[in-house]
């Protein structure tokens, strides 16, 4: 369990420096990066998922976690285990930023979450939406072995997807670890409405393993 | 056959949030939003693939469906099972775009499809085409077992590739259902001319069935 | 064989009607649409591969006829009833293309090939460097049954890298009979160039095709 | 060995012209170039991995060696062979882009790395990063026959991923050889600051081997 925490807390620590980071370096507007950091995030999953999945599963998410756990996947406190990882690697993923922002070279928002011009229903309306698609994507490629190959792929792409419609309102979060870490160092706003994407996204999860769980004929 | 519905039903909902929402988002401008909602149909097949192909197919598509029909590989009660459930699922898509438009967040054409400079011949040829290459790859790439672990990829790419064309044109429809929920709401233009965006993805579907057909010489 | 010659037709007039279409539709400017025709290109050559390629291996390209050739995986005659097809289907993609461009819709250069700078030398060079890359990829993917899978995928990724760097120097050829087509209905510099298209992409393919047979140390 | 020692060279040499070559004919800036120039980095890898894979392993990447001697992949003697065949063919690599930069074709730069305002620390933290995550997914996915098909392309979609963050503070490096060549012609500040090119992603990859011996629990 030891390895599987530290990978969880080095793939969330990853996912954050590469995902806020490119969005807090190039900036998200459309004519710029806002394709760029929908790849990015993409492919930082890509590419933990090749290499700790074999060892903890690669969630990184506390979300993903929630939504194993309700498919009978993952255990109790398994799950208290990944997410108290997965939460410690965001904050130590944002700390890293903040040296970066600390020397101009970021900036000081590190790529936290905010609310769609200060609508709450709004927000949490499109989170639930953006995890609920995640997480079914999850599931389904998850749940097939012929699929074992390109499963990280798959996962991969679906969070670059929910990203190209989810920045132009949130910046897109479906990680509760990824919006905290950020969150408290960037302060202000985006501590304040942090709960949102700590909420939004387990509700989104828990949603996704209920359809899924009716929707799949083979159990 | 419930399950299948309601699979239908929900993955084309989610092809229209996502990437008629993309759309009416952020644009679909060449130096901004032109790619971005290009690759956001694409993943949303990818992503859908993955996550319901095993129940029902995936084909979220009347176009496709009809293929499918004329292959041999769907009955005709399941056709109108399928075909009903994915406009259902687009109506029902384009009503949750509704209510982001409604709040200002989004382009209050929800990202219907329209005529090529009120061009209707012209719509009607590139609509064709387009439709005709997306389902030979979809014909191509399921009729073999080695691609299966590929092919939602695969079908994925291949609707950011007629986007890449065909959005500077129609928008790219290719999928009637796509076209026909956010066409009810946007009203006007896009509702009068919604007839194209059904009937030319029908024959150019239709013509590729034919088409594959001829070519496949294991058949 | 006539089947064989009816999809090398068809794939290669898909090939020139999306790839050529989109540069000449929405331009190549580095602001707006370079990766997307970059993308279009490579994204045609996944399309087709798992569509035709079962039926004719999809080479929808001399130069990669060529390659086989040399090989020793295509006869001669093949050779010569492969090269006569893709050329045909380069002409007719063209036509389609002169129709909309006939009423104004895209660039009445139908995405030709051009000299980088009036410069022959540099044009020829950078042409054979592409056409060598592209086809050494082509060759080792399509060496090992393991990669039968994803080996359409890496084909046309090649051809989007090829493009990405080859766009800004000679728009990008690596295929005699995508370049002929245009070039004839475009007329002009296209038309007196387009031998460099030819010749070229011919030698940057047999240089691959014999450095791959002296590396392959399988055989 | 000998034909390793080309192989080798010849993708070293590829990655150069393709990878550098793009950044000096475009440029990287965020509206433009940036995304095309990380593409370009990771479909050279994709070419390349499916190219000489087989023959050589494809590191192209001294850092790549390294880490491979480290985790008893590679011999010491095949280390000192491999590095040397990169180094040179990112040189050969260099000459032709000073052929190209000599016509005025592209920029003199030849796409070589920098300091992040002349930040010698940061430059050389965020290469520590950024060749650890590369490395640790190389090392991640060929530890698993599973991803055999597909380890090509996470390879080069993490090299897109490490340059869509890294592009924006040195360029990214991540491969001394990489560096090495385009500095040696650049000159200037690329030549007196390349060795925080060819130390720091040699620390990078050194930290990545032994994280994932630690972590990988099947050995």
């Amino acid at each position: 369990m030891l390895k599987k925490c530290i990978a969880e807390c080095l793939g969330t620590c990853v996912l954050v420096v590469f995902g806020c980071g490119t969005a807090a370096a190039i900036g998200c507007d459309v004519s710029g990066g806002y394709v760029a950091t929908a790849l990015t995030f993409g492919l930082v999953i890509v590419a933990m998922a090749y290499s700790i999945g074999n060892i903890s599963g690669c969630h990184i998410n506390p979300a993903v976690s929630l939504a194993m756990l309700i498919s009978g996947k993952l255990s109790v406190s398994d799950f208290i285990y990944y997410i108290v990882s997965q939460f410690a690697g965001g904050i130590i993923g944002a700390l890293i930023l903040k040296i970066f922002a600390s020397s101009g070279a970021i900036d000081a928002g590190l790529g936290s979450n905010g609310l769609y011009n200060g609508n709450v229903g709004l927000s949490i309306l499109i989170e639930i939406i953006l995890t609920f698609v995640f997480v079914l994507a999850i599931l389904g490629v998850t749940s097939r072995d012929a699929f074992s190959s390109v499963a990280g792929l798959v996962i991969g792409l679906t969070l670059t997807l929910v990203h190209l419609l989810g920045i132009y309102f949130t910046g897109t979060s479906v990680n509760p670890a990824r919006s905290l870490g950020p969150a408290i160092f960037a302060g202000g706003d985006a501590l304040s409405s942090v709960w949102v994407f700590i909420v939004a996204p387990l509700i989104g999860a828990a949603l996704a393993a209920l359809c899924y769980k009716f929707l799949d004929t083979d159990k």
